[in-house]
């Protein structure tokens, strides 16, 4: 029987959204709070996360506020190292394949997406450096490692909650042309995502993944376009016009 | 019962010892298949692993010859997942605890291993962009994570065998003086690191982690030497000299 959990989190935070969603499919009872990245609690760092970031989960102890954490719980930090906590910790929930193969292809689809396809997507909607083919090779990649149907190994699990964060997010700055490639092409791209042939499969498992009930009840998009809004729209300036 | 495995390896690559590491520990029964790095095979992308780099793993299908891998057999790669591999097929070998907190330390200390103290491991020896005060730095933020004794999480774990394979090349380099720091820093450096009062707790880790079986019987000092002569030997040229 696991013991209280509390799970500190920020709604824009793509790291923090992978907790969510595997608590969430776990259907776990913990105490959800929300950390302002702009205005971070004084006793955060020091008491929860040394490395003041989130998402970080205080786990055992006594039933405190999430505000007061008690010495006596364990800390944890790391979206991935929490992901697995959640899997182990409600194992009913199968998070994770029995198969050790299937166990190692879920881990290795959760690589590819932390060494692959998100330094991709940071590369073309934050720092500029990748292209928008780029990004489509990216999704193709990714597209490559999945099953005929289903979720990223078949059913449903913790590589799924690894990726879907950052996949949702993306689109949100696409749509709304936040991010740092051309002004006009976020949208184009969205399309092109979205529409293409050849990223058919993974259009069907975005739409699998997303129409769960754990995304829809852990997903605020207008938040993230705020926040977006916020760290975007005054880089607009510094912005190429998109050429078609 | 586990299915026929084979292991592609180069005993000069910490990340393939890694997981002889895990198999030592396992006791488990596989076929070791040297990969000469400078010279692949041509079948090994192809038919092993895309990426071409080892380690990787054939697991199951018929029992081939390691040179003519079956495409029956499931192949996996990434060192990491590959640990988990290992610890999910051999239960009996606790290579990971069963609580789920101190799993989680385990994850959390590979974590670390991966994200701080490599990249420093290589900015000191292979690029230059790190100092020895860095490195000495890495080395006690790892001390910080370990318990009072024995090892990563107390018992022997996957986290102790993502650790060591890349202090033991470091220290072949160091005492070789192969490395991208100044000429005749290097055994200055693996003596503060062995000596300094400050890491006393790490330099015990160290001792326990290489004198196990499973170390002993895994790595060659002197092939891994040679290697690394030719890597950096005829680097001396570029090098500046120790100032002290
Ligand atoms: N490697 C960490 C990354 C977590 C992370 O970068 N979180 C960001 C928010 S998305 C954060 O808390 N940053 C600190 C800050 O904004 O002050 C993980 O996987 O959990
Ligand atoms: N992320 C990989 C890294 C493996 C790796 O970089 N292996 C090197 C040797 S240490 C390799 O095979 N490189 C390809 C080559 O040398 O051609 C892992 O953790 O397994």
């Amino acid at each position: 029987m696991p013991e209280i959990l509390t799970l500190y989190t920020a709604k824009v935070c793509p790291y923090a959204h992978r907790v969510e969603l595997a608590l969430a499919e776990a259907k776990a009872n913990f105490k959800r709070f929300e950390i302002d990245l702009a205005a971070k609690p004084e006793w955060y760092a020091p008491k929860v996360n040394p490395a003041s970031k989130v998402p970080a989960v205080a786990y055992g102890g006594p039933d405190v506020p999430a505000d007061q954490p008690s010495s006596e719980s364990t800390k944890i930090a790391e979206s991935l190292v929490l992901l697995e906590f959640v899997a182990d910790l409600y194992p009913s929930a199968n998070l994770l394949p029995k198969d050790p193969v299937k166990r190692a292809q879920a881990r290795f689809f959760i690589d590819a997406v932390s060494t692959k396809f998100n330094p991709t997507y940071f590369g073309y909607s934050v720092t500029g450096k990748s292209s928008q083919a780029d990004l489509i090779k990216a999704f193709k990649d990714i597209q490559a490692l999945l099953p005929e149907t289903g979720y990223a190994v078949g059913e449903y699990s913790i590589a799924d909650a690894a990726i879907i964060p950052f996949i949702s997010r993306l689109f949100v700055g696409l749509e709304n042309d936040l991010g740092l490639y051309a002004i006009g092409e976020g949208p184009k791209t969205l399309e092109l995502i979205k529409t293409s042939p050849e990223l058919k499969r993974i259009q069907q498992y975005i739409q699998d993944v997303t129409s769960r009930t754990s995304f829809v009840s852990t997903f605020d998009s207008e938040h993230i376009k705020e926040k977006a809004i916020k760290r975007y729209g005054n880089l607009n300036a510094t912005r190429a016009t998109s050429s078609q």
